[in-house]
């Protein structure tokens, strides 16, 4: 293994894994980064991640997943449903992609020991829980061990966001110097509107939530 | 969750995934087949798998993995690289494929959720050990967690060759009543030459040993 400490960045160009390719770029010495195309709503989203990696100078690398619409069904690969605006009581949205968060991080974890990376990153959370099983500590952890497993390889993954929900999410890009560049130039309103976004799908509602809340405690 | 019990196969075509498909025709209520199309070096497998399901009367689903060989290089998705012959001392083959298992049981489960099915079937052994991390007992055990968790799903993948070596996978065949049919129609040959192959590769070599001493103790 390098000296160096090098990670490996799950990147989607929205509000939460912009900032973990920040923080990232503050913990390690070398930090890359990988995005999948997967037939997702918005294909601006690989254009904005790419747009936002080449400004932390970090190398993106896009892997194509294109058979996942092929298996599951659901509103981000399915243009045929709508987004669903009312959090389902009983179920996850129809957002969910089903075992997407796995899928991204063993190919991620593939990808990383064929360049000596050990760390990822990923930006998922259980604070904001939305119904998303893949988003939460025990799956993660979990995850963790099968890899390790699967490639006899040490691999840590990080979720510097697990706990936080979206004001302190808001709170770390401050801190990290890149509050203007997240607001401004991510990606995460289901409506595939950048920055502030449509303001009123469940995604954009939950980001200005948050936002508000930081901005006033801020003052 | 439906009265009848249903399972998925992962299969290849090969003469182990073959047993475990007529093992689960015998231990399930309905039988379906996932074969994966991830680049390897015999395409002829794909046709094999399909004739073997057809004869078993299993519906059979190809997935389309085609990025596999761009992110990991080996002998069985790259043609520049020879198979090893020789087993090497101090690291795995160099036919190995990095966190295959892990990939193809992940899409396995996603399209098994998506049929309603839970149980998992896979050929995978420890007994005959090759070096394959992902082919043992303890990182099968640790992804059928991670699974559960992913999809809040209630998995279980049987694995009915964990603890037999060949001659004991020859014999389970023979019990099934699908002796002759796994020795002269399935293809596990590294050179692509199906039933008994070419006899020199590491995976000819395994098989007929395991055959030989089958053979001589049936009598």
């Amino acid at each position: 293994m390098s000296d160096k400490s090098k990670a490996l960045v799950v990147f989607s160009g929205g509000q939460d894994s912009t900032t973990c390719l920040f923080w990232a770029k503050q913990q390690f010495d070398e930090v890359e980064a990988i995005s999948f195309d997967y037939g997702q709503r918005h294909r601006l989203e690989l254009e904005i991640a790419a747009k936002i990696a080449q400004k932390a100078s970090v190398p993106l690398r896009i892997l194509k997943l294109d058979m996942l619409g092929q298996i599951t069904n659901n509103a981000l690969t399915n243009p045929d449903l709508d987004v669903e605006t009312d959090k389902p009581d009983n179920r996850p949205p129809n957002t969910l992609v089903e075992g997407r968060n796995m899928l991204f991080l063993t190919y991620a974890a593939i990808y990383a020991k064929s360049k000596e990376i050990h760390n990822l990153v990923t930006g998922v959370g259980q604070a904001d829980y939305s119904g998303y099983p893949d988003c939460r500590d025990e799956f993660i952890r979990s995850l963790n061990q099968t890899l390790n497993l699967s490639m006899d390889y040490p691999y840590e993954i990080h979720t510097p966001l697990m706990w936080k929900n979206k004001e302190e999410i808001w709170q770390l890009s401050d801190e990290l110097g890149v509050f203007d560049l997240v607001r401004t130039q991510t990606l995460t309103c289901y409506n595939g509107i950048v920055g502030d976004g449509c303001g009123h799908c469940p995604s954009c509602k939950l980001r200005k939530n948050g936002l508000n809340s930081y901005i006033a405690k801020r003052g």
